[in-house]
């Protein structure tokens, strides 16, 4: 076994990218006639090496030696630089961008595949260049030709790093409360007078300079979330075509966190007057887009940051379950049940029952949370170049209400995979001496940074399934019906499913309307997180259906390749046994109206 | 606010304890004849106090100074120490011990309320006592008077510490492949020869002696657990009444753990010849009870501190549900649904629906738990204690039954709680700044030590359920169904839950012999962990409803007394909405006998 195989499976990934995404039917189209079959492997099996080489490594030593700041400079481990170094030579940060700016033109399916082995050998080190990438995506969407050409061209090279510089210390999940101020000067530049807070890469030496995006308000907007405005405030100012003076950026201090902890995590003061470029106090910032448009010019990016997080859970749950799987294939415990010889020689504990229950788990969890991500990578190709508007739209719609989705269900459940391989180590998984534990804490965090759950839900419910008088949600229920129609007509394993499928998405139909007849926000919202959760179960049951059909179209291989379609057919089958029933209380309790929460005084607790 | 606040809620022990458990009816037995309810309230008033003032400041410190090795001692921050000084100044190691060995005879129920002030403030430091106690009360039963005299009075000093050494490295939840071998020798004595791993407290400069209770076998014996012995062998030999030789015990080295780090975690070799007392190589070792009894004397006291560890949990998830819930209060964050005014000030977060979902979640599991734990210890009393010896048997029987689950639904649900508690923090509660991370790491031991979730499920499917033809199960159903006939004899609140209750203990009894009438072990508990899940919630619905009949029984206050009741009442409904109709899809997979699990293939994975 190569070291790449405790990352991710590369037949898993073939299997979803090509037997069921069809992937190399991309290549038909315009951006992608460059490409084929072989360059997507080609970029796969890069990805594969590298982050098996250089980020997998270190991944525990960015743990245990975390970011330091001594006051003047952040220290990383040098293994970090080398690390982004060889990721930066792979050209991968580029992967989906327009050839015009130097990218590959890869469809997102590929890249988010492709990514997806650096997240699960050192989703710390490699949250650097992929916040750099929603940066980058950000400005090239929205920013003047200049401001391209100034600081998306050296990040597309590795050369600058990008944040997101949303949170302030009394502002995370309510970004109607942001303070920073963005104060405009006659140059048509403003100077941007405000603190930052869980700004990730926000300070470290790993890169020439450090291009924050800020959201801040110019005086005189309206109030609340629509006077926000965009601004690119760099570490290092720009001289013509090589640095300038250092901007009024500074660094208060890393906040020290349960996990993620090769990532930087800062609090940064803007303007305060430390630094005073050009004479004066205040950070230098360029406005992007319009005044006023800040949240929505990050809303533009934040369902592919969200799928971002999503994969990132999805990667950590991936390679703890294959590390679980080999630690259960080598370690002896016990014998069967049936067995009482204590003479007999253990059992790999893979032979035990319930340590299959917690591999099949996982397997369930973490491959269903892949399709989920790579299908989202597919939607966006469809959004973005599918050759029928109707098709885009659709694709569009699809995108907006699986986000949240994509982004809650890996983080709550491949989290809860970690927690199994966790207990199938025993004893040596509590230690630090084995990965997993390391990978549990990483994916903590995933509920929480990029919208909490509980943001995720209202987005769910609140604005996605409500919007356009409800035409997404009814393109997903279309969507899943067909999935449901198929699997009856394939007959044989898939169709076994097919009628728990149907079930399920109809009580999705009824439950929300339900909850929306109400006319009462409160009340409808008041459980949105249960909703987000059943409706999440039915998402990855559906992606398990959509598996199913594939496996079938595969016919009955002998050897290895059998096995592994036999293991498929197994995860769908625990997935639809034992998980999905469990979504008959949650609507229940959701088409009750259940009150409880609402009620509950903050008196009595 | 006094720092106590933080731990426990003395309001919600007055009420368990005496509204409920009705502790103080003991007093009229005459083991507890000296103890009233001043008495009862003065030991909880003192640990509160010390846990407040000597183990809860070094908890941080503890976690982030973990004991360290130099080859030669071990080094533990020096606060560890003066809290076990000031522990044993107390004299609550002793609280349920005889007068006789210097206890206070003081009722379980009371006891284990005292105890878990200390988990709560500080569950690494308090681990050591605790420990000692496991070991004190199986030699008491079990010990000859002069291994009394020897080791149990120092231990109840303070002076000697205890451990249980059990695993060896390639023998964890497998005890029948122990291989350390006891050699004896002509003066009575054995030596001691081989490695025991992950052994708790198994070395540190914290008490003059650590008394080792090691299981190993005599040559000769029968194979597997049935061979087992039990030896005291302390680390320093004693010479009359003062200490002896150094024994042949060597620390190999410290375990390092993902928590709980403030408890040393050891490898621990017998008998390599390091030291050689009296000349010769071997750990000197004295034989409690008799050869082969070893694991059964060992089960004596499991019981016991299986629920001490469910107990742990429980402290852990009840000290971070209250500083998450203090927390919300204090955080002010966004706005009300339906207030879009974005000037008006942000409220506290307990005023958004989904955080009070988070914080009543907690509330429900932790005093949920809280109530079997001192339910249990209330058995405990009564096992001892009860006049009639048929009340006696019913006690035992119950506790038989109740241990895997008092073990191992805290060890999952307080888990969640920390979950939850950290998601109430956001950001800061992924922070080392925020103690409820440091909970959440801490928690996730126990679902591993003392028997992992898996063996706790075989435990109850395979042996409780099963003890003298159903007795134990059958008491457990006749008691939760007395709790349900007076529910509906009550009316108001209570009956409401009461029919939800009765049908889901119907369940129990039939899938139970569902799964035992197919005669086949393998099948009928290769989904006991399932099983474990869905009677463990039956079990706490049931400790809510008996809760909701306390309530009821006090009437409706006005005041702070009047919302405390009110926070019960909502906690029990929440476990009846939200909670316990879970179970439902959990009974129909163990009714359908599902093989999903039993029939995946090692090569599928």
């Amino acid at each position: 076994m190569s070291s790449s195989d405790l990352l991710l499976s590369r037949r898993d990934l073939a299997f979803l990218l090509h037997d069921w995404l069809d992937v190399t039917r991309l290549t038909e189209r315009p951006r992608y006639a460059e490409h084929s079959r072989e360059t997507f492997d080609a970029v796969l099996d890069l990805a594969a090496q590298v982050a098996a080489e250089r980020f997998a490594p270190h991944n525990r030593a960015a743990d245990t030696g975390e970011p330091t700041f001594d006051g003047q400079r952040v220290r990383t481990i040098p293994q970090v630089k080398a690390a982004l170094d060889a990721f930066a030579g792979t050209g991968l940060l580029a992967a989906t961008l327009d050839e015009s700016i130097g990218g590959m033109q890869l469809p997102h399916a590929v890249a988010a595949a492709a990514f997806a082995w650096f997240q699960a050998a050192n989703v710390g080190t490699s949250a650097y260049p992929f916040l750099t990438l929603g940066n980058a995506n950000l400005l090239l969407a929205h920013g003047s030709p200049e401001q391209v050409d100034t600081w998306v061209r050296p990040m597309v090279q590795g050369r600058f790093f990008g944040t997101m510089c949303l949170s302030e210390p009394q502002a995370g999940s309510s970004l109607a409360d942001l303070t920073t101020r963005a104060e405009p000067q006659d140059d048509g530049t403003y100077r941007i007078v405000g603190t930052k807070m869980w700004i990730s890469a926000g300070d470290h030496e790993l890169a020439e300079n450090i291009v924050h995006l800020v959201l801040a308000r110019i005086p005189g907007g309206p109030p609340g979330v629509k006077g926000l405005s965009l601004f690119i405030v760099p570490k290092v100012l720009r001289d013509g075509d090589g640095p300038g003076p250092r901007n009024d950026v500074v660094l208060v201090g890393l906040n020290h966190k349960l996990g993620y902890r090769g990532t930087t995590n800062t609090l940064l003061n803007f303007g305060e007057g430390v630094h005073r470029p050009y004479g004066r106090a205040g950070a230098v910032g360029y406005l992007v887009g319009q005044p006023h448009q800040g949240l929505t010019l990050m809303f533009h990016m934040m369902n592919e940051a969200r799928i971002g997080i999503g994969a990132g859970a999805t990667a950590l749950g991936y390679t703890a379950h294959l590390k679980s799987v080999a630690y259960a294939r080598q370690r002896p415990q016990g014998r069967p049940v049936a067995d009482k010889d204590p003479t007999a020689p253990q059992v790999p504990i893979i032979a035990h029952p319930d340590v299959r229950r917690m591999l099949l788990a996982q397997k369930s969890y973490v491959e269903g949370a892949l399709a989920l991500i790579l299908y989202c990578g597919r939607l966006l190709d469809e959004e973005k170049t599918a050759p029928a508007e109707a098709d885009r739209d659709r694709a569009h719609l699809l995108l907006e209400l699986l986000t949240p989705i994509a982004k809650s269900w890996p983080a709550q459940w491949c989290l809860a995979a970690n927690d199994l391989a966790i207990q199938v180590h025993g004893g040596y998984g509590y230690t630090r001496d084995y990965d997993v534990e390391q990978h549990w804490r990483d994916n903590r965090l995933n509920a929480i940074h990029e919208g909490t759950h509980g943001i995720q839900a209202l987005d769910l419910l609140g604005r996605k399934v409500t919007m356009r008088d409800g035409a997404a949600l009814e393109a997903l229920l279309e969507t899943i019906r067909g999935t449901v129609t198929r699997a009856w007509k394939a007959e044989g394993f898939a169709s076994e499913l097919a009628g728990q499928l149907g079930a399920a998405v109809d009580r999705i139909g009824v439950v929300t309307r339900r909850l929306w007849a109400t006319g009462d926000p409160e009340l409808a919202l008041a459980n949105a997180s249960v909703y987000l959760e059943a409706v999440g179960h039915v998402v990855i049951a559906w992606m398990w259906l959509e598996q199913a059909l594939a496996v079938e179209a595969l016919g009955s291989p002998d050897g290895a390749e059998g096995e592994f379609l036999a293991g498929k057919r197994q995860a769908a089958r625990y997935f639809y046994r034992w998980e999905l029933p469990t979504v008959a209380a949650r609507f229940d309790l959701l088409e009750s109206l259940d009150r409880t929460t609402l009620d509950m005084r903050e008196s009595w607790f």
